[in-house]
């Protein structure tokens, strides 16, 4: 027998305090499977990822089956009120929440970049599995890669999600119709803000707080009583003006909002000022909107609202019936605006 | 009404000539909009993805859940054999597939380099629809974002596939045993020689071709031909030697491979020589590696000949008891040596 130094059990364990990304941690090879146990497992670990197989094995689920997946590449890495960790976890469950799902599993792929430090990998794993355990949702399979110098940007994140859906609940933003009320949960603007807080040279006297959180509690009390809801959308990226259009859009409905009863945080909309963007623009990842019949909107806006994450849960406006998709604002002056979504991009990488 | 103009219909149709991947692309507004009906929805285009949800809604699925998620990083994008999109359908359906389930759904997120020719990732999409279509397995659902030049390399997709596992089957890596024979569905190393021969300035002869493959049907062949087969994996990055060494450390077991019986194709053979690479620690992307009681072997390995994607099949090895869960190589010289796991990366972002 040559060699048999070479057995299984010689490496020294990985540096999580000095440590760096290395090209071989993404081989395949001993040196991967370090990372997964000593990092991935030790933080994520439940019975699935324990099978240590390409994938995992996973109990039947009865009902319709959703599925979602979200690309994470914001920047900065760190931010005030989360992490591209969290972020990844409680953006994936909040798109399987808002088609009424429950979320059950999640996968995560990670793309690091060599020289990426193992201690800010670690404090991101930690914190993906913080939300994880606080979502209930487990991380039950996942992939690692890494490329060279320059051809990333620290680490991406990938999260797939699968969820349930009970039968009778059939949401959809092709579903919005003309009298339909508009709410969203709280004040909007306030993760794409906490971003721009952080990002670059600015900074604003005030903190801002991204609103990252999962939604699928806040959801799951919403539909038990209002079961008649007819449309649900977190606004991510482009913003509450974003997916409005997306959802007027797909319905074929005209949308009009009241400005005055919008939440908006002072901070947020002093900041949004300072650097000439509109809060309809900016990116939310712990916000939903919810279209129901008008007859549901005040139970609606009361079980938001005994919520911890609903309580400044406001009724915006309202469905109308417009051929030409138009989503407007009435302003606190008495006018009408035009909600356009942006083509041009506000603030890239925010999620 | 002010700036009726901002209706939703005058954009001009993206340029998938000449056009570029910019970062507004990816910014939630319109012109991600535009990106994904005109060129994903466009090509991948199925029932599930024009609900255009945040998720895909799917019919339930009796039996348990597999779950596999993979970042596809490969370089080049393009490769004799295939590409990213191939490759990103092909790697996650395997996944899947070597744990006996039946892949149902891929999704698959993109991350886009600003600057990225738009004929590119046409071409890409493309290939990845062909793909799918070819394996029956539709991608249902996406996401896309943008990252700024410099900060990504082109594209990288992360694919994540669920399957259904029909009761019965209990493959893992955990499952060889003392006396299982060892199969391989062809000759080793293809992917990872063909990506080698279009890197950098290396140039072969004899051409290489990837063999990236969707095995999905070759197992299902393979599993009613010999039902009590133990562990099925593909040996991707890290090769045969690191599968290997994996499945050795999970079942607790050693395995000797036979060189002079492990199918190798002359081209690879020279090529690997010439590196000094062992293609033993080369890529596939479409070979399965069996293992399976002895008495079964024949029956396994002749359901493995009579697809297309097994032809050349071979009995290379045995599973032995050995703590020490050695994988080890009876020589052409007819001695013995150690077949260890590379630490280091032989080649870096061959999947």
């Amino acid at each position: 027998m040559s060699k048999p130094e070479l057995g299984k059990h010689y490496s020294p364990p990985l540096n999580l305090q000095t440590g760096k990304v290395e090209l071989k941690h993404g081989a395949g090879g001993r040196a991967m499977q370090q990372l997964i146990s000593e990092l991935f497992a030790h933080e994520l670990g439940n019975a699935y990822l324990a099978q240590g197989d390409d994938g995992a094995r996973l109990p039947p689920a009865a009902g319709r089956l959703v599925m979602a997946t979200d690309a994470h590449v914001v920047s900065p890495l760190f931010f005030p009120g989360g992490d591209i960790g969290s972020l990844a976890v409680h953006g994936t469950i909040n798109d399987v929440a808002v088609m009424g799902a429950r979320p059950l599993y999640l996968a995560a792929a990670f793309i690091l970049e060599e020289g990426f430090a193992l201690a800010d990998l670690a404090r991101i794993v930690a914190s993906m599995a913080t939300a994880a355990r606080e979502a209930g949702v487990p991380v039950v399979t996942g992939d690692t890669k890494v490329v060279e110098r320059g051809k990333a940007d620290g680490v991406f994140i990938t999260t797939t999600g699968i969820g349930v859906l009970a039968d009778g609940i059939e949401l959809s933003g092709a579903n919005a119709r003309a009298g339909d009320a508009v709410l969203v949960s709280g004040p909007i603007g306030d993760h794409g803000m906490a971003i721009m807080s952080v990002r670059d040279s600015l900074a604003f006297d005030a903190p801002i707080v991204s609103d990252s959180a999962a939604l699928h509690g806040l959801i799951a009390d919403l539909l038990a009583a209002a079961p008649d809801i007819h449309v649900l959308r977190d606004p991510t990226r482009g913003g509450v003006a974003a997916t409005l259009n997306e959802i007027a859009q797909q319905s074929g409905v005209g949308i009009v909002l009241d400005e005055a009863s919008i939440p908006l945080r002072p901070a947020v909309a002093a900041a949004c000022e300072l650097l000439g963007l509109d809060p309809l623009n900016i990116a939310n990842e712990g916000r939903l909107l919810v279209f129901c019949p008008v007859g549901s909107a005040e139970r609606a806006l009361a079980a938001l609202r005994a919520h911890p994450l609903g309580r400044d849960a406001a009724r915006i406006g309202e469905v109308i019936a417009d051929a030409r998709r138009f989503v407007q604002m009435q302003t606190r002056f008495g006018g009408r605006r035009m909600i356009d979504w942006l083509s041009a991009d506000a603030l890239p990488r925010i999620c």
